[in-house]
């Protein structure tokens, strides 16, 4: 049965929306689909103006695959647009939201949204990230390799880590004082590799002066790290970066520095103090100090001032195309002090008055919708809507669960009804503009990666990297995934091994060329560039979603099922009918016949297939 | 069957946190509770502190009804404290939150939150509002009424009104231009009668100088309309009402004023053109020329200075105990303007600058949970989470959808369902010391009376005027309604007919009874006054709500069904086993039977109980 309801189908994208990225006082026209049906009486176009209620009547342009297309224009008078739908079918209202139909009056916070005063950086759709732990990805210069005993016994040290319970470790062993001779030379030898596999967009970890290998631990936030090469290296890292189309985002703890930083002794005004004195440090890690942001004159030599750190980096000759700040979300907050939405504010209006396009990520893991409504972040580094539940939907512990052991021990892994709601409460609180931008990661340096679970096999790691495909945003590749790069899934260094650029037969492990495909298609499909995204089918542990633009239609199927289903998959409420050939996308042939619009497919066991339907 | 996660309970109010409005840095217990079960693991309280996540055991304390009640404590150090909960039972993980059991991680909007940095009114629980249209409640003082031909003939007029399609009304039949003689010293003669009734707060429509017996077309913001007695009525009426422990609330529009005010000609800066120069009206009504708060001039007479509008009532003699803003959605909104953030948030600083603990009322008829966080109001006109619901339930129009046609001939009314998901859409995104403060109405100044419509019986009606009991907040009533005061329902002018006072047998109507009845268990009950609230049954068009404080536990039945039911009410979810008497709060005996935690009761056409059980 053909069921009305769920057949309604719009989005902000250009799919669906004649520019969605309008100028102020631009009329665009906005569209909606559904199951033809003769019952359907008429169609509005429901939108506040200045925040009062407005319905515009729409109109019936064309029939297409068995969908009805009707359509009305609106002026963007006021730099936000928040729309719904309403439909009367015989006596039935659907309100049609950006959350999906409602019998009721829905929530403004389900509204499709659309802002004049936000600027999207148009080089996200289609974009491929790839992060790079620049210590440990290519030595290009052994010249500045960090010399045996050169921290131990340096004038300046040694430095001591701590471990998460705060014993401190051996310096030998400690978490990221080993040093490979990683660089930024390095990198910008590896264009080539990187173009080759697809890649749009470099996010590189800290690179500015610090002892520690990962450099979150800042000593000087004016100058590149004399072992990655220092300012110049990254200049014409940036140049080499552009000249090849490719953009470059740097990471950033604003929230603390090293305790060996010169301003914990000529400005200790710029930090919190615990109760005895001393420098307060950030989760109880003495050796990193947080910053206080009641001080103005911290606030000036972070972002306000022309030359200060945040702008500095963004003008020439370092022109980086975005920011990523660490630890985003406990930033400038200590008990009392709560300055977090003030000091984010001024941050981001202050690196778009340098760069209007410029990219904005905040580390933050969990819920964090307040940041994602256009006026600060364009994304955070997105575990919550994306690689959280990837992990889990594979059977991985929760990234945040795994941190109770009690409640780590019955965590049994999301269903795919689990993934669509998890992620839907992410995504449907997002205007399109924002939603394009989420920077989806599933590995980090923060992270075991994936691939490194025993429990995870390469039918399963498949699934895991087709996902990427299936929500909207930008898929952010942890360089040497692509390699299927060794690790441990013990600790943090564990996802930070040299990147095994001798390994024999790299396309032998199938790994490289999974995500080689995947780019490809992300790059060169529209439907994957910029389309719009149906949820299909979510039963036990298989998922089904529809990606689309225009006449390109696709259906990724993911399943963690340990065992072979046989699943329908309505096609036609995205208004195709069959599967175009019995091959996938990545070349695996699969078993199916379509009837009526319903696509009868066999998914094996953990079996993962991308399949175009027309 | 005793289904685990129906059973599992808790919210901010007293009887779950030791100190639901606490200071900071103040140390509270929390608690929840739920059916007790071997198979429960452990129970954390999962809070935020400076936005990272933290994990506190829960003990468990004792068991009461069956159910097993655990708590733990935790201090505020921050401004806002946000919680939920996890049980592990067996190999199940349940995330409970204000919207009630997930399986899955929660949203963070979701969460229960507690702030030190908001103050609640401490009168609001157990209060109950009485809103009065001034002009029409009672003639204290006839040698003040407006004299025959004063407007139509008079140097100032005539103020010429229109009707909803911007049609001039002939000024004799104008809305708002009938005048009746109701004054302020009317309404403090008034005050034995609404003691009487049960009345704590008195919320009273416009008194500012102006023409319209609305008085929302103000000429002078300074001074109390002459015809209501001037400002000397005010200060009396203010300090009668506070002699005798009731709160005071004015209504202001700061959005517009009328266009004799003196500023059209004196301050054309105050105001927003037109592009032919002429003055802006709110919604088109060139008689009401809107504000533009780009003004700094402007700002500082309305709220600003220590003189402005609204703190010169806020202090002696006025002392009035908060504001009412008309059209609070639309304010500070014109196009490319979009000041709304801004000037609330400067409006809500001034007033609690002068008065703490005032109460914010805005006009607002939609969702506004944006205003609803702790920093800005303390409640719209709760229409949106209240009102709008239960008239809809009770088989009107919707209050906006009505005025749509096409949508309005399919309206059917609200299904129990519906009620419970839209009000939860409504509480559960609000911080419970906020949801206490909901000014619960469904009818008003601007709305036809639920009574007045020829579909509503008189059983039909008890169900509604009982739903004031159901939800968390203050009920308010409008005046006359406890009379059932005649009216139409075509346009405003409909229910604003004059206080019939010399009405015989006000109490043979039986509206007087059960409005006198809903107060005594408003005020007298703290189950009602400040309990929690748990929906026990929503099945078809009947409702069964349960409010509950320590042992005091009530279940209020509303059926909007035409016809009896009989329906099983799992009162073991409350930790009860059966009715107290057969007989309900209003004296209206019932027939039910109850067995194993369950009640089963038959339920009349349009039947409503309030059921003390235990």
């Amino acid at each position: 049965m053909k069921d009305f309801s769920s057949s309604i189908y719009s989005d902000s994208t250009i799919g669906f929306v004649s520019n969605p990225t309008p100028e102020p006082g631009e009329t665009i026209t906005i569209s909606i689909r559904f199951l033809q049906d003769p019952g359907v009486k008429s169609v509005f176009l429901w939108r506040l103006v200045n925040c009062a209620e407005n319905y515009i009547p729409m109109k019936y342009v064309r029939t297409e695959g068995g969908l009805a297309y009707y359509e009305a224009s609106t002026t963007l008078n006021e730099p936000k647009l928040q729309y719904h739908f309403v439909i009367i079918r015989n006596d039935e209202l659907y309100f049609y939201t950006q959350a999906g139909v409602f019998s009721y009056v829905p929530d403004y916070r389900h509204d499709f949204v659309i802002r004049t005063d936000y600027v999207k950086p148009a080089w996200v759709d289609g974009a491929v990230f790839y992060q790079i732990f620049p210590e440990r990805f290519c030595n290009g210069d052994t010249s500045n390799d960090v010399k045996e005993g050169e921290y131990e016994y340096g004038g300046r040290g040694p430095v001591i880590m701590k471990d998460w319970n705060e014993k401190p470790l051996d310096a030998s062993i400690a978490r990221g004082m080993d040093f490979y001779g990683g660089d930024l030379l390095g990198v910008k030898e590896k264009i080539p590799y990187l173009r080759e596999l697809g890649v749009t967009a470099v996010y590189l970890n800290p690179i500015f002066s610090a002892y520690s290998a990962h450099k979150y631990d800042c000593i000087d936030y004016f100058h590149v790290d004399e072992h990655f090469g220092g300012d110049e290296a990254l200049a014409e890292l940036s140049a080499a970066l552009h000249e090849h189309d490719m953009k470059l985002v740097l990471d950033i703890s604003i929230n603390h520095t090293g305790i060996e930083n010169e301003w914990t002794r000529s400005k200790r005004e710029f930090y919190f103090k615990n109760p005895d004195g001393s420098l307060m440090g950030w989760a109880g890690f003495s050796s990193l100090p947080t910053l206080d942001y009641r001080n103005e004159e911290l606030r000036d030599l972070i972002y306000r001032r022309d030359d200060s750190v945040l702008k500095k980096w963004l003008k020439p000759p370092y022109n980086i195309d975005g920011w990523r700040f660490d630890v985003a979300d406990v930033f400038a907050r200590n008990d009392d002090v709560q300055l977090a939405d003030e000091v984010w504010r001024e941050v981001c209006a202050a690196i778009r008055e340098v760069k209007k396009d410029a990219i904005i990520i905040g580390e933050h893991w969990a819920d964090c919708h307040e940041y994602l409504q256009g006026d600060l972040w364009n994304t955070p580094m997105n575990y919550y809507g994306f690689g959280r539940i990837i992990r889990q939907f594979a059977g991985l512990p929760d990234l945040f669960l795994e941190r109770n052991k009690d409640i780590a021990a019955v965590d049994k892994g999301l269903s795919a009804k689990e993934v669509v709601a998890r992620s839907d409460d992410h995504y449907t609180g997002l205007p399109q503009m924002i939603a394009d931008c989420q920077m989806n990661l599933f590995d980090s340096h923060d992270v075991s990666r994936v691939h490194n679970y025993d429990s995870v096999s390469f039918e399963k790691y498949r699934g895991v990297v087709l996902s990427y495909l299936l929500f909207t945003g930008i898929p952010c590749i942890y360089y040497g995934d692509e390699l299927g790069i060794d690790g441990h899934v013990l600790n943090d260094s564990g996802c930070r091994y040299p990147m095994p650029w001798n390994r024999a037969g790299r396309e032998e492990t199938g790994y490289y060329a999974l995500y080689k495909r995947m780019t490809d298609l992300r790059k060169n499909t529209k439907a994957f560039a910029m389309g719009g995204r149906k949820v299909l089918y979510s039963e036990g542990k298989v998922l089904a979603v529809a990606r689309f633009m225009d006449d390109e239609k696709y259906v990724g199927i993911i399943s963690m099922e340990d065992k072979a289903v046989t699943i329908d998959i309505p096609l036609w409420q995205i208004g195709a009918q069959k599967a175009h050939t019995d091959t996938d996308e990545f070349g695996r042939s699969f078993t199916a016949r379509a009837q009526d619009g319903v696509l009868t497919i066999e998914v094996p066991e953990n079996g993962a297939f991308m399949i175009k339907v027309d």
